[in-house]
C-alpha cells in the first residue's frame, strides 16, 4: 500500500494534493509512500508555533514539561514493533533499529530524568554564582536562562529518522520551546509515524509540535532573532542553509551537524596480540557495517602505526569477508541495503574519488551478492576497505565523505604524524584511540581535542562496558568544529540551553530573591517569632531566618572534644606547633566542633516539620575561633524544590556562624528535608 | 603631527607606503593620523598567530596567562596620561576615558584575578561533572575544554578604541588563543598606542599578537574551523562579514555585538516625586550624553507609562538644557563631539528617519553652540530627544539607530503593552527598570528577557552603588539576541569558553583521572606506608590513598555527643519519634558525630606538611548509623591546586565513609592547606 505522507500543522494533519515525491523501498525499490508539503502555511505555523505553542510551554515549569517528556517516552515504547517493522523499508536492521528507535525514546527518558533532577521546578533557571558588584553589598548580579519566545525548526537527516527527530526534540521541549520538525523525506514514513504517536498522545499542548513531510518550503524567510533551526545533513545543504539572507540578517541561531570523517587511531602500543588491538579490529568492523555505514559518526579513517598496516588490513578483511548482506526484514544477522538508490550512486562517486588517492584492498563498490534479494532493486553495497597511498599529501580520503560502508586506512610515523593527519579532517564528531597507555592517551588527546566533539579511548580496561565509538549519548555532546558543523547538541542540560536566553540581572539583593526565589546575601532575613523549623515546606518562604544565642567555646571544650573523637590534631592541642602554623593564632577550636555547636544552638529538637539533616554544602571556615570566643548562628532560608517524593521536600538554608565580633568564623549551606502538608 | 599608523604582524612594526587613508580630529577636523595595511601578508599573519603565538600561549597554565595579562595591566597603567592625551582627538571626554582606558585596563585586571581563582594551573579545563555511563563503573565520561587552535580576530568599533580592544583580548589570551585585533580605522590612533604598550611590553609571547591598522584585506579568506571572528559594530557590516563565503563554508565562529536599540523602562508605580523617577530622569540624560551617546549600550527608547510623559519631558528637557558642549581636552565638563563629520551627518539622516515617527521635544540635529570651538570643523551635536507618535505602529523607533546623542520617548497602556514596545526592539543589549515593586519587576524581567544580555532593575536600594545602564562589567554577559548581533561576550569565564572547544571524553576512569590529574570514582587508589598527611604538596599524588580502621558508634557516644553539642534532634534521643521519621529506623547517629569521627579516624595528629582544614564540599548522608554499627573511611588526594601564597596549596581528597556492611554513609570533598617545600 503506498501511503501519502501528511504533515502536522496549525493543529491538524494534511495532506498535499500536488507536488508529490515517490518514496521507495531501500530493499526493493517499490515506491512504499509519497511525500508533500505544498500548500502549507509556513508562516501561520511559526505563528501558531510562538503564539500558542511556545506560550503554552512557558507557563509550565521544568518539572512538568519533563513529566511530559516521561509520559511521551512510555507511550512511544508502548508502540516501537509498529515502527521496527515500518523501518525495515529503510534499510534498518533489528541492531539499526536498537540505535534509532529504543535510543531515541531513551533520549527522552534521559531528558525527563535529568530535568526533573537537574533542574528547579520553575520557569527560569539560575546560571551560576551571584556576582558581587559593589563594595556595600546593595548592588549584585547574576545570570538567568529563560526560553526563547520563538520556534525551533528541526531539519533532520535521513539516517535515523526516530532518533534524529527525538534528539532535538526533547531538549528543546524541556526548555520550553515549541518544535517544528522535518525529517528527510526518504524515509519520513517512519518519522511521520512517530510524529502520529506524539500529537496522539494528547501529551503536548497545542501548537507545541509540527510536523512537515516534504520540503520545508519558505519556513525559513519567516523566522528571526528568537527562533533556532538545527540540521543534520550534509555540508552543501548547510552551506545552503546558513547563506540564507533572512537567518543571515536577523542573527537567527543555526546548529549544524555536518560532514565528519572520523578516525580510529590505533595506538603505537597497540599491536597485534594485545586487546586493544582486537578491540580496534572490531570496533572499526562494527562501525563500517552498522546502519551499513550511514551514520555521521562512523569511523571513516583507520590510522595504524607504520609497520601494522599488513596486519591490521588482514584482520579487518578477514571479519569483513563474514559480513552478510540481505533484506533486514528477514530476522537474520545480515547488513541492510543504502537507504535508496540514489545514495548508493553517491556514496560510488565518492569512492571513485577516493580511489584517486587510496586502492581498495576489499570490497567491490559496484557488485555484491545478498542472500534472496534483487541487488539491483534494492540499494545495497557491500564493504569497502582502501588503502591510502600517501596520506600526507592526500586530500580526499581527510574530507570526502562516503556516507557508506566505506572506510580508508593510513599508515602513519610517529604519534605526532598521527594526529596531523586527524586533524586534516578539519574537526570531526568523534574520534576513538585504542591504547593501553597514559601518555599515548594523554598526548593524542590533547593534540586532537580542539578537533572533536567527542573522544572515545577503547581499552581492555572499559571494553566490556563500552558504548562504542559511534554512540552519540544524551548526557555527553554530540557534534564537532569545522567541517562537522560547529554545533552542539545533547550533551546534558547543555542541549536545553542552547534553547535559552542568557540574561545579566543586575539590581539589589533583594530584587534579585523576589526574582529567582532564592535568597541572595543581602537579600531582607525575617525574623519571626516561631522556630522555622516547626514550619512545613509550604509555609516555609525564602528569607525566613532563626539567629541563636552565643556560646562560649573554651580550652575544656576543645580537650573534651579532641578525647572524644580521636581528632588531637596539633593545632587544636598544642599552643607552641598551632602558633607556628601560618594560618592559627594558637591553639583553635576544631571546625567539625565549631559546625556541631552551631547545630547545638539552631536545632528545634521535638518532633515536627523538619524531618532530616541529608548534607551540606560549600563549607568554609573562614576565621579561627580560639579558647574563649564565642560563636552565634544566623539560618536563612535559601531555597525550596519538591522532591521525588510527594511527602516531603528539599530546603536549602543559608548559614552563617559568628564570633563576638561579629566577624564570619564560618559559611556553608545546610540541606534538609522538611515535611509537607499530609493534603498531598 | 601627523602620523602614519603601522601595523604589528609577524613580529614587526610595518608601515604602507601606499593606500593611506586620512583620520580628522573629531574636534577640530585636522588629519592627525594615516593609516593603510596595503601590502601585508594577511595570510602569513594568521598562520604566525596560530603556529607560533598559539603554540606558546597553549605552552603555558591559564595561571601563567593571568599573571600576564596582570603584568599588562600594570604597564598599561603607568602609561594612562599618555592615552588620555591622545583619545581627546576622538572626541572623548575625562568621563569618557574613564570608560576607555581605565575600564580597558581594568577588565584586563578582572580576567587574570578570575583566572587565577577559578580556573586550574593546567592547560585543560574539567568542564562539569563525572558523567557514569556505565552499571559496573569501568566506563564513565566527562568534557573538557581547550584552546581552539586558531587565530581571533578581533574587529573592533570606534567608540571604545582601548576598552573594545582589550575586553575581547583578555579572554581570548586567558584562553590561550592569539589575538590579530583590528580596530576601526577612525579612532585607530588610539588603538594603535594600546598595541605599541602591549607590544613593548614583551610580555607576550611572538605571535600571540598581531595589529592591522587599515582594512583586514584578504584576511578572512584565510580563516578555518579552528579560527574566531569576534566583531563590534554596525548590522549591516556584520551581516556582510557574516555572508562571507569562506567563513560559512568553513563554519569559522563568528560573534557579533552589533545594533541595539536599548530601551529604559518607567515602571507604573515610579510617578513623579519617588527617588525612581528621578533616578530615570538622571540615567538616561547621564546615557544620551556619556561618549556623546556613541555606546552600542545607551538608551535609545525611554518608555513611560501614559499620563507620565510630559512630567518626564519637562524633567528630561531641564535636565538636557544644561548639557553644554566643547572641547573635551579642555578639562572642564562638556560633551564632546561626535567621532567626526561622517558620523555626524549618519546621525542626522537617522535622525530624519525618526522623525517620520516622532517630533523632536528638545534640541536640533543640524545646529549647535559650543564653548570654543567651531562646530562645522569639529563634529559637535547637542542632545536630541524626539516622542514618538504612535509607538505601537512605527517601525524606525524601535530599530533604526541613531549613533549620537538621540533618544526618542514612548508612552505605553500597561505593562503588558511596555513589554510588547521593548520587544519591537528585535533584541538588544541591555534594558533598565526603573520600579521598587517586585511584582513588575518581575513581570518586566520575564516578559523581555528572552530578548535581552542584560537587564538593569534600578531602584533606591542599588543606585548608591548601581553601576549604571550602560556599563559592561567583565562578570556579566555582554551582547544581545536578534538584532544585537547574537553574541555573547564578557561574563566572567564564559567569555573564556568562546574560545575554547569542548569534547566529551569517554574511557576507563584511570584514564580519565590521568588525562585531568584528578581522581575519579572507579580510578586505581594507592595505599602506602606512610600516611599522606605526612606528604608535602609536591610530594602528594593524584589517587593516593588511607584507609582507616573502624570504629563502633554506641548508643553512648549519641547520648554524649548531644549532651555536649545541645544538638538534642529527636532522631537522636527518642527510639519511637525516630521510627516515625520516613528516613530513620530508629534512633541513629547525628551526621556531625559521624564526620567528627570520622577526623578522629583520619587525622595525623603531629606537626607535619598539612596544615589545616579549610571547607568541605558536597556532603551527602547516604544511609543513617544505627548504634552498634561500625564506621570506616577512605580518604583519596582528588586534586591539588596552588593558592595565592607560596609557601602552600589546596589539596582536595574525595572522602567516603563505611558501614560494617562496607555500604557508603556518607561522602564529601574535604579541603586542605598543604605545605610546599620550603626550597620555593
Amino acid at each position: 500500500m503506498v501511503v501519502t505522507l501528511q504533515s502536522y500543522a496549525l493543529g491538524r494533519w494534511v495532506g498535499a494534493g500536488e507536488g508529490l515525491v515517490d518514496i521507495h523501498s531501500a530493499v526493493d525499490g517499490r515506491v512504499v509512500a509519497r511525500a508533500s508539503s505544498a500548500g502549507l502555511d509556513f508562516e501561520a505555523m511559526a505563528v501558531h508555533a510562538r503564539k500558542v505553542g511556545g506560550a503554552a510551554l512557558r507557563a509550565m515549569t521544568f518539572h512538568q514539561r519533563a513529566e511530559r517528556l516521561k509520559s511521551l517516552a512510555q507511550h512511544l515504547t508502548a508502540h516501537k514493533p509498529a515502527l521496527y517493522e515500518l523501518a525495515g523499508d529503510t534499510g534498518a536492521t533489528k541492531r539499526d533499529n536498537f540505535v534509532d528507535i529504543d535510543g531515541g525514546i531513551g533520549t527522552l527518558f534521559a531528558y525527563s530524568s535529568r530535568g526533573r533532577r537537574e533542574l528547579p521546578d520553575e520557569k527560569l533557571i539560575v546560571d551560576g554564582p551571584v556576582e558581587t558588584l559593589s563594595k556595600g553589598g546593595s548592588f549584585s548580579g547574576l545570570h538567568i536562562l529563560t526560553p526563547l519566545e520563538g520556534v525551533a525548526v528541526h531539519i533532520n537527516a535521513f539516517n535515523f529518522p526516530c532518533w534524529g527527530m527525538l534528539e532535538k526534540f526533547a531538549p528543546a521541549i524541556l526548555a520550553g520551546v515549541p518544535v517544528i520538525a522535518k525529517p528527510a523525506t526518504v524515509t519520513a514514513y517512519v518519522a511521520e509515524a512517530v510524529a502520529r504517536l506524539i500529537v496522539e498522545s494528547g501529551l503536548l499542548p497545542d501548537g507545541a509540535f509540527q510536523f512537515i513531510a516534504g520540503s520545508t518550503g519558505d519556513l525559513l524567510d519567516h523566522l528571526g532573532g528568537q527562533d533556532i533551526v538545527s540540521f543534520t545533513g550534509s555540508a552543501a545543504t548547510a552551506a545552503r542553509l546558513r547563506a540564507h539572507k533572512g537567518l543571515m540578517e536577523r542573527s537567527v541561531r543555526f546548529v549544524a551537524e555536518q560532514d565528519s570523517l572520523n578516525a580510529a587511531l590505533l595506538g603505537p602500543d597497540a599491536q597485534p596480540g594485545t586487546p586493544e588491538f582486537d578491540l580496534f579490529v572490531r570496533e572499526v568492523v562494527n562501525e563500517m557495517t552498522a546502519k551499513t555505514g550511514q551514520k555521521c559518526t562512523a569511523i571513516r579513517r583507520i590510522l595504524v602505526p607504520s609497520g601494522v598496516e599488513e596486519a591490521a588490513i588482514s584482520a579487518l578483511c578477514e571479519k569483513l569477508s563474514r559480513v552478510r548482506m540481505g533484506d533486514p526484514r528477514g530476522g537474520e544477522k545480515v547488513m541492510g541495503p543504502l537507504v535508496g538508490l540514489e545514495q548508493r550512486e553517491d556514496v560510488r562517486r565518492q569512492v571513485a574519488k577516493l580511489r584517486e588517492e587510496a586502492d581498495i584492498v576489499f570490497g567491490d563498490p559496484d557488485h555484491c551478492t545478498a542472500d534472496g534479494v534483487d541487488t539491483q532493486k534494492g540499494a545495497f553495497m557491500g564493504p569497502v576497505l582502501l588503502k591510502a597511498r600517501d596520506p600526507k599529501s592526500a586530500a580526499h580520503v581527510h574530507v570526502t565523505e562516503a556516507f557508506g560502508p566505506v572506510a580508508t586506512l593510513m599508515a602513519y610515523e610517529g604519534l605526532a604524524d598521527a594526529i596531523d593527519l586527524v586533524r586534516k579532517g578539519e574537526g570531526s564528531l568523534v574520534a576513538s584511540l585504542y591504547t593501553h597507555d597514559d601518555g599515548v592517551a594523554q598526548e593524542a588527546i590533547l593534540g586532537i581535542a580542539p578537533y572533536h566533539g567527542r573522544l572515545h579511548v577503547l581499552d581492555r580496561d572499559c571494553a566490556g562496558e563500552s558504548t562504542g565509538h559511534g554512540s552519540p549519548l544524551p548526557m555527553l555532546v554530540h557534534g564537532g568544529p569545522g567541517r562537522a558543523g560547529g554545533g552542539e547538541e545533547l550533551g546534558g542540560l547543555r542541549g536545553v540551553f542552547h534553547y535559552m536566553q542568557r540574561t545579566a540581572i543586575q539590581g539589589s539583593p533583594a530584587r534579585l530573591a523576589a526574582l529567582t526565589r532564592s535568597w541572595v546575601r543581602g537579600a531582607r532575613t525575617e525574623t519571626q517569632g516561631e522556630h522555622p523549623f516547626r514550619h512545613d515546606f509550604e509555609t516555609l518562604a525564602v528569607g525566613d531566618t532563626v539567629e541563636t544565642p552565643r556560646r562560649r567555646i573554651t580550652l575544656a571544650d576543645i580537650e573534651h572534644f579532641a578525647d572524644f573523637t580521636g581528632d588531637r590534631f596539633y593545632a587544636h592541642m598544642d599552643e607552641e606547633a598551632a602558633s607556628a602554623n601560618p594560618f592559627f593564632p594558637g591553639r583553635v577550636a576544631h571546625g567539625y566542633l565549631i559546625l556541631s555547636f552551631a547545630a547545638g544552638l539552631f536545632v528545634d529538637p521535638a518532633p515536627g516539620p523538619l524531618l532530616a539533616n541529608y548534607g551540606l554544602d560549600n563549607l568554609r571556615f573562614l576565621k579561627p575561633v580560639s579558647p574563649g570566643d564565642d560563636i552565634r548562628v544566623r539560618l536563612t532560608v535559601k531555597n525550596k524544590r519538591p522532591a521525588r517524593e510527594p511527602d516531603y521536600g528539599e530546603v536549602r538554608w543559608d548559614v552563617e556562624i559568628f564570633n563576638q565580633e561579629d566577624e564570619t568564623v564560618a559559611r556553608y549551606d545546610l540541606l534538609t528535608m522538611s515535611a509537607r502538608p499530609t493534603a498531598h
